[in-house]
């Protein structure tokens, strides 16, 4: 499993060695992107939370296999950030994305870094997974407190 | 690289071993979940495309990198296809979608295999490339020609 979740980072880099501005057609096209991405996330994301917080029984299987989704996905939505595309309605990202885009780029590297290790975590056992859980829902509070319009 | 296609193959069988059901609260987050997993994976492979019709240059890196993110992407939709979540308007499931499951699925499976021999066929060269992309793009048509509302 390790192998695993280096073969997920892998594809990952090769994601992120991309230039994002080359990747889409128009502004709008980046934020459908980065929407779908989250939202992809957030599903599994989701799950693991429900057995985390023990709403649903803790199942090792289901929570490696949806580790390792949110982990392969973790590096995708960021591309789709692209000039231009900041708003004012709730979920959207604030200006400070871009004036503040080396940070915003730390903060996403911190989640990738927790959620990568979700997988080992949830083979370790619940009390582990539930540890590793909350350090990645905290980086994604970071981000979401500093960046993403409330 | 093999070893990374069937890295992803083996989180995407364990995503695939999760009761569908069971996986979304309400319908409409099934139909997000599916719309936002396609959205991601025609972007991806949109980039594919580009390169397979020679509307921008071959680059072995970026259609590996961009088909192993298809490929993982590839299973994951068609969870999203739950019971009463059928429509009318473009791009929305036609019923026969659960009256033929089992078609259905066949053609989803379809459709997994051959975007998993992308990666492979883009280390191969531009010829074997385009040759397999033809061959996934048909798999994606045929089910959209059977199952979407145009």
């Amino acid at each position: 499993m390790q192998r695993l979740v280096l073969a997920v980072a892998t594809v990952a880099a090769l994601a992120t060695a991309l230039p994002a501005a080359a990747q889409f057609q128009k502004p709008d096209d980046a934020v459908k992107y980065r929407k779908a991405g989250f939202t992809l996330m957030a599903a599994h994301f989701g799950r693991l939370g429900a057995m985390a917080q023990g709403r649903v029984p803790f199942d090792a299987a289901s929570a490696t296999a949806n580790a390792e989704i949110v982990a392969s996905l973790s590096k995708l939505p960021f591309a789709g950030f692209v000039e231009g595309t900041s708003g004012t309605e709730k979920g959207q990202p604030k200006p400070n994305v871009w004036s503040d885009r080396a940070k915003f780029d730390e903060g996403a590297k911190k989640m990738q870094e927790e959620v990568a290790k979700l997988a080992a975590a949830a083979k370790a056992g619940p009390d582990a997974f539930k540890a590793a859980f909350g350090a990645a829902a905290g980086t994604c509070k970071n981000c979401h407190d500093n960046y993403r319009v409330q």
